[in-house]
């Protein structure tokens, strides 16, 4: 059960986000703005750094609900396995693998960033951007991780719940939708 | 030096936030509404709040900042050193030292706040929305000391340019303030 009184029927991070309205409009901007905007890492690149540090942090309702995300994005469902099982054997590019790493540093603390990290990631072609873009996302799920956790908030079970939330994700993003935004979705 | 190619004279946080000015927007936001925002805190509680997880993340550059913040806030400079050194035996009010300990367990890890650290506090007098508030506020921190020491950011060693940096977060808060804005400074 929760330590503070959030609406029962939303789970996770989404009762939070309707327990402190002020707050929450920061954290959603801020997670679109990194999550969905312009980059040059893909969405679901991005939701794989989401995915590793959510992971580690052994947060069970964000680490399958980026995951369900992630694997939305990708249209395959073994990519995040691999990645969690082990990043240096899975199946993505030199470059993420070194801002996957970096990203599970900064998990660990920001002091276990390395030159080295650095320098192999640059090495594989990220920019300066990236590398900010990553550990500033690996510090944001830091915060989430924390945030669901600290809070006691629930996790629910079925796969589904995190299947339907990936497609709010997905199509919608981070931020908060108006009643009635129908004519907003994706096609 | 910092990993990524950041403003020379602007040292850990303020060159990160002016690098990304687009994400930096709404992590100013959500620090002037958790840490300057209308609260049954007061303002130099937050601080510590502040200080303590960044103290225990060995973040320098937060931790001087907001304990400089913090002590300018309490007109005192022995409430941060005796919180840093033990909680339990510091001179706070017992709600604070309540608070200050689901702080330190957020620090270490959403999973690290127990029941019976927020029965404690709600025995103590805190409401749900302080105890919302000091969870997140943990949260972010965990945030600000990964963003600033996952890359590297220097940490000027004089205190004076902490002082500097607190009179400005104590009189102007988080958010970015146009130029020309002395009319807007505090008596």
């Amino acid at each position: 059960m929760p330590y503070i009184s959030v609406e029962e029927h939303l789970p996770g991070i989404t009762g939070l986000l309707e327990y402190r309205k002020d707050s929450a409009e920061p954290i959603r901007e801020l997670t679109q703005y990194l999550l969905r905007g312009p980059s040059t890492l893909t969405e679901g690149e991005r939701e794989l750094i989401a995915t590793i540090v959510s992971y580690n942090n052994q947060c069970r309702f964000c680490t399958a609900a980026h995951t369900a995300a992630a694997d939305l994005l990708f249209d395959d469902d073994s990519v995040t396995e691999k990645v969690k099982q082990n990043i240096e054997t899975s199946p993505v590019s030199e470059k993420m693998k070194a801002l996957l790493m970096i990203a599970w540093h900064v998990q660990q603390g920001g002091k276990e960033v390395t030159t080295s990290d650095i320098v192999r990631a640059k090495d594989a072609g990220a920019t300066d951007i990236e590398i900010h873009d990553t550990v500033l996302i690996a510090a944001l799920f830091c915060l989430y991780n924390r945030y669901v956790d600290g809070l006691a908030t629930v996790a629910p079970p079925a796969p589904e719940f995190y299947k339907g939330l990936a497609e709010r994700l997905v199509n919608h993003g981070y931020t908060r939708l108006p009643q009635g935004y129908d004519h907003l979705k994706k096609k």
